[in-house]
């Protein structure tokens, strides 16, 4: 006989107070993948990862609760997918595969642990779509008001010098592969959309706009194109970097590094250019080639680098001026008052 | 002539808010060590880190404020240091040299730039004084309502397979380089005397009682053996970890691990042997030595492996039981009414 489902029947869901640490990393652990590299895996006091050409590249990155996601919009999946893509896109920008991540945690103590393994499934799920072979191989858990998650990322360079920014030349072709603008675009629907009558995130609001519209799908968890990076790297990449700033703000840095202009093709930026220079979060690898080589994997051409000249190393859109740089600074542009 | 030092003289301190991301990390790189084996420092997406033979080690560590820290009691120096000092235990106790650390901050607005700078003055002294050649070599700044610290620590095994904590065998002897219960004693200082007279942590106090009893100075900057981690693994360490949740609990995780019986001294326990196996965050190192070995570096023996016999793996103290393990567990064992 069906049972109905009343809410007298809902048990509340285990949280990470009641279940303690360890009984709630046991439940955590065996989602994670183990990884191709990993020598030695959690458990002990540090884990153990191969790096076959005798180097490693490293970047770490914050999630916040607030300035970086809401958990009205954000599911635990998103949020252990996002964490992953945006590391996994600095170590491919840098030419390198990825090799494993540790991930560090801190939750309220009344969060479900069931939410901490769907955060273990959203690593899992994005190392196996973006970078297969990277594992999960430590990690920490701790207790905070503000749900913070902090991964680091690592990768293997196998045998070639790091891509760095500074290393465009007169005459490169500028390439980019990956989204522009859509990140951006789905959280300016989440705010104006993605809110209850007063402005307040609303996750039925979320919902409905994801399900209509795949930008907001794609801010909350975007899919760059991490195997692109070595790619790159491989096809002999002078400079690459992610995008995680922004078009305009992220090939400035390539110009100022490098010391050229960038100057960009708008006809080779979709439909809304302004949006795509000015969209952050899209994690896009942004990559100068030699001239006349044949630009591989995903990647279009969108500009040229050329010599300064009279100005300053600068991002110049059809030869002209690109406006303002924007950009996302957390101290001067986020406030609690946004949610 | 000298002017007199009134409050109308004091300007308000530059904030992270007030200052900006990218002006604060330019206020905060330069202090920072670069290390022996970084190939490629911050500024980039990503740095490299040379792994000499062809492998490295990861730990990985969150300090929240509430739980971990209060900054009524902690300077921003002492912070930095211990974020490092903990994390290097980790590194340390795998028999591993430390190479290099990433720091990802999450700080509240309006936190002075000034506090950020000796929180990285602490990150740098702490490397200098501990692990000699370490670098900080990337990080992160994030905003935060909730001040937040998440350190990644690596280091080179130096061809050596990692020290672990399963390999204890039956005669091994126990031995600890570090100090017992000094972090744990301070703290119960903090919380009975570092208070003002409704019990809220008040930093006058916790000044003054820093100022008369060493211990507390401890607890919240200690300063762990981290050399004698490589040393123990050179002269042969079966087993190692470091005690951050005390002697009784991390033993019985050797003890587990290695399927024996941890039977400890009490008379090599110091004054208050109860103290000694209870108090966490020394951070000094556990190893197990093969029988009549030399002690190498700061290690002094204080027990001894046992086989399990009829029982069950664990530890005991002079042949009998040792207790309740004890232990910190943040969900459980923090309530924000600590302060």
């Amino acid at each position: 006989m069906e049972r109905p489902a009343t809410s007298v029947d809902v048990e509340p869901p285990a949280t990470v107070q009641g279940v303690g640490e360890l009984a709630t990393l046991a439940r955590i652990l065996p989602r994670l993948p183990r990884g191709a590299r990993t020598d030695l895996g959690p458990g002990d006091d540090a884990a153990v990862v191969s790096a076959p050409d005798g180097r490693f590249v490293v970047t770490t990155d914050l999630m916040v609760h607030g300035p970086d996601f809401r958990l009205a919009w954000s599911t635990p999946y998103d949020l252990g997918w996002k964490a992953a893509a945006s590391n996994l896109a600095d170590v491919a920008a840098m030419g390198a595969v990825p090799t494993a991540l540790v991930v560090a945690l801190a939750v309220p103590g009344d969060t479900p642990v069931t939410d901490l393994e769907a955060l273990a499934d959203g690593l899992r799920d994005a190392c196996a779509v973006m970078a297969p072979g990277c594992g999960v191989v430590g990690g920490d858990l701790s207790v905070s008001a503000t749900m913070t998650i902090a991964v680091t990322a690592f990768g293997d360079l196998e045998g070639r010098p790091p891509v760095t920014r500074d290393g465009a030349r007169e005459g490169d072709v500028v390439a980019v592969s990956g989204a522009l603008g859509r990140s951006a675009r789905g959280l300016e629907l989440l705010f104006r959309l993605g809110v209850d009558h007063d402005g307040v995130p609303d996750r039925a609001a979320a919902t409905a706009l994801r399900e209509r519209d795949p930008d907001v799908g794609w801010q909350l968890a975007p899919t760059p194109p991490i195997v692109d990076g070595p790619i790159a790297a491989r096809a002999g990449a002078t400079a690459m970097l992610d995008l995680s700033d922004g078009l305009a703000l992220d090939a400035g840095r390539v110009a100022r590094a490098s010391g050229l202009v960038v100057d960009l093709d708008s006809s080779a930026l979709g439909g809304d250019p302004a949006a795509a220079l000015a969209g952050g979060e899209d994690h896009s690898l942004l990559a100068t080639f030699p001239p006349g080589a044949a630009l591989p994997g995903g990647f279009r051409a969108i500009g040229v680098m050329r010599a300064v000249g009279s100005g300053e190393p600068r991002v110049v859109v059809d030869g002209g001026d690109a406006g303002p740089e924007g950009g996302w600074d957390p101290y001067r542009l986020w406030s609690g008052e946004r949610g």
